[in-house]
């Protein structure tokens, strides 16, 4: 087979949505495409350190910095989330049936060359600096999401 | 016109996505495309049984199946649910205009004969087996979902 | 580079998943590519006309033109809209930090001459009429979708 290209829009910032982005995107990375992951909006908060970064901001950027979760381990998920409860359960039962967990996937992205794009005009909008999100980032508008996405086989916006 | 194939995959559980996303393949279908939809994560309610199926399950699993909805006729819709009455009324009005329903477009689907794949690691995490799934449907992963993506000239997540 | 296609089909309702739309649809005519949108279920909403429109309408179909929000200006956010705040606080952020809104969106969208397409049959499910839709939109099923989208080189679902 080929090399192809795969694009992914990481819209979504639930818990269940960005396990099938990292897992698609990896399953996609191991059959020898290259893949590309477009992080935007409410998908910016998988990319966020978990622990708290002392920035510059706006009272506005502060607020939804306030409200916006950290990390893989905060997300919820899009269904019967029950303030938490729901994305406990979903964790601790792929946990017993050894599922491989979300920040284990970011790990194997990184590993497997997955080109991780962070939408710069939607941290702008949310009032994210490069500083409050993980390493090996790039840093990228919708532009040269669209280049790539023209050439890719597999487009899918989650 | 030449014969192209399509896939969708179907994560959304909701009464509207679901009839969105059957509307789409059958469409596909109809216009001599292959069509392989691809059920992971809340999709796999639309597969249900409608009855309850015995089979063994952890006290986790059995939690999961209880708090999901069972087929088509259980599921709610994405917005203004408001507890079902949302989901009651768009059937209504789907009913009264004459609009082809979820249970006819599954069973549309299966005469055009499309691909049902049901993704066999969601079903390992909400602790679903092929007993409580409608007939007909083939079983795989997201491997088997990238080849048929690689090669097909509409993808989309749903 | 070559002139290709776009699609993108606008099922979503949420102010923040229009505003991506847009983003996407224009920045990929303005490279040169021809882009179509394709507005069905919820997506109709940021088609409507923000003021109230005089049409014959069964009690059905004036129930859901209550509870549907006419145009850019009303419509929520998909997480943490808390009864409208969170979309409040996004228009905000957006205009100070000088972000298009929406609205301005739309009107490059034709300026662009993307190809806006309201879906006929969500029309009828929802019971909107012409009328009560903005100019300059064309009408279709979901068979001249598809026509387009196996022709494209970037199919969403968004």
């Amino acid at each position: 087979m080929e090399n192809n290209k795969s694009t992914l829009i990481v819209f979504s910032g639930d818990l269940d949505k960005a396990i099938a982005s990292f897992i698609i995107a990896t399953g996609s990375a191991a059959m020898g495409n290259q893949v590309t992951m477009f992080f935007t909006f409410w998908g910016l908060n998988i990319l966020r350190k978990d622990q708290y970064v002392s920035v510059q901001k706006s009272l506005m950027d502060k607020m939804f910095a306030k409200m916006l979760p950290r990390g893989p381990e905060k997300l919820g998920i899009s269904k019967m989330n029950f303030g938490g409860l729901g994305a406990k359960m979903m964790k601790y039962t792929m946990k017993k049936k050894n599922i491989t967990t979300l920040k284990e996937l970011i790990e194997m992205a990184k590993e497997l060359d997955i080109k991780m794009v962070a939408c710069t005009m939607s941290m702008d909008v949310l009032g994210i600096q490069q500083e409050e999100l993980i390493d090996g980032l790039e840093y990228a508008g919708v532009a040269s999401y669209l280049a790539e996405a023209n050439e890719a086989k597999i487009n899918l916006f989650i």
